[in-house]
């Protein structure tokens, strides 16, 4: 009865990245962030599409009750993630550290945000702490 | 000291309005949610833009440490409001009830989110609890 | 139980203004064309946005049956007005005196149509009364 | 000295066609509601573009006052029949039945609207009434 | 009891047209390879968009189980085919000899298939044969 | 072995319509024109798309060794008579009285250039002539 | 007999706001260029669309022979700014603090240009002054 | 010489997703839906863009004679799948569920259809069966 | 009392450019073709648009009685080539050996034909002779 | 130590050319004002954007201390004259008699506005006393 | 201390594809061209966008010192390949052996080349020389 | 038989100008860069679009084998040097010193790649010695 927190291309390397949008903030930080909130938080990041979409199809018959995931630059084109968490029918949070609406054209368009719950922009680490009560809400905790 | 929650047009409406994207809290309700996490907060709604503007340039000069705004539909064309968020040099929120990202394709172009820190969409009443996270947050607390 | 005959922005100069697209007719006449189908009819104009949606948001609960509006330039930007409509559950006939299509590019989209039930346009004075015939046969008499 | 009114493609089902946007009314239903407003109607409906072209040439040279249309989807690619409206005339009313503005995309362009001097939509039958007097006071009747 | 097989615009000149497109197979093969499957079919083909949707219409009260369709280059903006396909509630198959994704632009874009079942390109002759199976699958035979 | 003159929709009013872009002769003059400089002239005008076809498809086979064609306002949208054009292996040449290049927006796109030898815009009566020259020229008289 | 000097949305923020594009001079001084050019000035700012254009309607009737206007972020998207100005038959100046075309690309279009006689951008504080010789200049002073 | 039948992503999930669009036939059940009409199938499933790309690489030297593909939401952008699909020089035929046209705006773009053969949309399960009875047609058997 | 026969850049190498779009004549055919239907023709290319414009400036007052041009690439793009075209008072033929409707996507976009009398696209050498014969008419000759 | 008064294509025909558009002042009269402003001006007119770039780069390195330019149609393509103003590190003030934004739509654009300080469009002869005053307001004097 | 050789999807199949557009060369040949310039070459090449990925995170610890990367179709779409090639801050070049300029209107899109330092198209097998010295010059070699 | 260097609008001021993307190499620097490779070469350097391509046709017959061409500005419209570089056939190369890709929305087009052999962009000088590489190779030297 865990929550997936989900992580997509490039953001294994969060703390050594372009710190102006993203902060210092490492993967482990932003882990624990989402633990200190939620007791049972199964994380997994992947630099493949094809990963992320197995791992919530997994979490459709393993008793994960919500996902959070940040799909890093595929938020902008995959609409093969998009099915996948379309076809998820559990509370679902997309969040993205920088303030995406901010910077290049490209990255104003969210193929993701309308078939999530809740979209979550901007906030740093902190977004994930928002996130995770997010979840918590849905869930009526 | 405080913070500032601006509503813009026909937010005032809120509970009698359209059950499935906005739910049934009142406005009243959005306000007591923010104070339960904030003490001072000061909560202000008008169907005006230019009130809106008015008040968030008084809030460049009254002591006011952030803002958590939901402009309503002026999200989608207020360049003026833009403007009057964008010269406000403290922390800025903006929220939307409803996930905007998949409804009617105006509501999926928000001209404000470039001059705020953070955006919060589709979260409903629990949104307001974030922003106000987020806000703490932003000012360090 | 009175229809509301609401007009925004520049038609208070009716009868003053570009006569090859207005006609010389005054708010008054317009009034008066629609008095002479209706019995009860509350006539509102302003330049305010903000006033014309909370007239709207007062139509909710105050007995008007119907609205009749020429939104008048906001037509093609006011989503905010959009909004205030959609949210009213009575007839509701959206009337132009100038054939709208047949003028600047701009002229030609609106934003109200949509949650309207009626629109009307290129009639002149005599597109009052066919909207005052319109809100007549919506309701039934 | 008589009223055209035409019916394009498709309106010859009406009554057996999608009752939610079209109504139960049948083209006979239609008929009668003008000619209780007007004395002399001329009624013609066809699947052809070009006999309604036809027709309307016709209406050059016959004493035809005025011309009631209903284009059906042609009101949304027909240049053709929007030229021949063009080279009429005599007061031209475009009406539909649907409140087009809220159905799909391409039914929000009409390339026949800039050449006619009225248009009205979403009123159903009670439509035709309404187009019926906007011809007699048109006409000056 | 009977399939209705109609084809539009130059089509009649199957066989005799542009082979590295259409092939070498006339009108005539392509109805033998339609009846080679299914025992009653009504064929019907015309250059006029007017009798084709007559055609249509008759079949809603004639008994047809079943339409398939070429419409020829109609398929490009013929918006009055397309209303005469979806008050038709029967099994509709959309069929083009061509690959018409491989070719001009204006061949990409077909305004009839979101009111058919089901579209099939490229397959020639072969096509004919794949859509009556498609009728009789959809009919349940 | 004559040469096919044909004209579309509404050009069967030549001299009764908009005579400051189409002038004041009539589709007469424009065939006595065309026969002035041809010997045999077959003229032909239709206010059917289909009509305009089937002339087109009989010409492949009975002796036609050219076309002149002003195709109206189909010539904006028409893609069935660009396919019956396109399959005419002959001389084609496509002609508009007037300047279309300087009117309506919608009037600068032809569907039918790319499938024709020669276009002539602008010159009035005198294009026919010109077009009737373009014939001979390219037949090599 | 004197000038309307109008300033839209923000502008009373003008010495307090971004001065890299605004530079340091606030509304007091820009009113102080304007006399120091002409004598009798009305100078009047708003946050409000609709209070603009109230003053605008007032202008026709009250003796004022001349506008000059910066609408702020107006500029953009406010047709009832512009179908306010458009009414008033008198010499309009447009002026923009910075140079417009350098910035946002949404800064780029002005939707009142066109109803303007003439637009000043670029030259601070300083077209201000320009803006008042160019209306002595279309007074004939 | 057998036939390649490759699913892209998410169909792995056939039978408990959206039953309105895809229906309850698993991807067990497609494949036996082939195999009742192709004696040899080898039939591959990936999440991955990478791994389709392999297979069909390994396909242009391991004696397979045609390719069915579904390739799910790939179809929408993966314009490496489309190479690798072009550089294959057998039989290849496009299949989807559902009828994509009738669907989301993004769906009705397919980057695939140029490059194969054949286009299956709308027919369920029934498709499959059309698929592979074009493979053994375009194959001669 | 002489015609201006007007080539832009590239022109000079006609003759030994690409024969399939532009044939095998050469600039001084083309000159001859020209002056076997008018008696005095002034003939002038350059690869220069500043050269082009002096040339057509020179016109407006050394007693040319009409020109015809052929713009080259700058038909694409140069509205300084348009201006010089539209302040010149007399009959203008542009003309295009090629039929540019059917080549590259850009060649189909002339800003110069809004500002000319006529338009000649496809004819070769022959349309020389053509838009000899239309200064002819235009002049009344 | 003289300001450079720069005018491109067509501009030598000041007076003759549409006075709707452009009044009745030659270019003699333009420079005169700008003369009557500014002690030290060179005034060069040229067809060719070769010569105006070739006059703007002497301009860096002779003591030209400011440019004042009206570009003519280049304005609204020529990037080369953009390159050429954008090294040129010194006030610069782009002018246009008429009022770009209310003619033909490509006029609306201007490829120079972003690379010069000061734009000022619709003044006329007047215009240029503007911009001389610009330029003397942006040297301090 | 040595330069990563990078090649995306379906280049794996390099000198059996395409010849007219990607020539006889084999992968191994591009290799070895790199490495006749540049004495230690990692040349790695994937289907898959993540091993890609993979592979450059791993090029940011492990003494990598240039890279060189032909991303294959992945160029057009993959905005994760282009984030992980931003935070890569070494001399980077992007090369193509098409001149995809002159192909299909999506490959003159690239979503790499903003954030490479360096992009060479067209030059074949010869470009990968090109790219080894612009390697060796970007390092002071 | 040499190497045509070609330069165009503003290039004459390398070194001098804006040395964040061009650096601070002068024309002479890049001449020499050139000549180190290949032993004659021709430069050639003008504002003016004419010139360039009157070079170009020169090179058509005096014996130039290839052709490095930087269009400068021109690069983003100049359809008639296109077609200028299009009738040479011989190597041609394409190089920009800056990544054009990186910069403003307009640099991103370039109407010339579509005919040259090679581009090459974001090099610097370095880059003129891989167009020299490219020329040579090209040549088979």
């Amino acid at each position: 009865m865990s929550v997936l927190l989900l992580h997509g291309p490039n953001l294994s390397q969060l703390g050594t990245r372009d710190p102006e949008h993203y902060g210092t903030a490492t993967l482990d930080d932003v882990v624990a962030t989402v633990r200190a909130e939620i007791d049972q938080v199964e994380a997994f990041q992947s630099e493949f599409e094809g990963e992320l979409i197995e791992r919530l199809h997994t979490a459709r018959f393993d008793g994960t009750v919500a996902v959070i995931i940040n799909p890093g630059a595929l938020t902008h084109y995959s609409y093969a993630l998009r099915d996948a968490l379309e076809l998820l029918e559990i509370p679902k949070v997309e969040i993205h550290l920088s303030q995406t609406h901010a910077r290049e054209e490209f990255r104003r368009t969210s193929v993701i945000s309308a078939v999530v719950d809740v979209t979550i922009t901007g906030a740093g680490l902190l977004g994930y702490r928002l996130a995770a009560l997010a979840v918590l809400g849905k869930l009526g905790r």
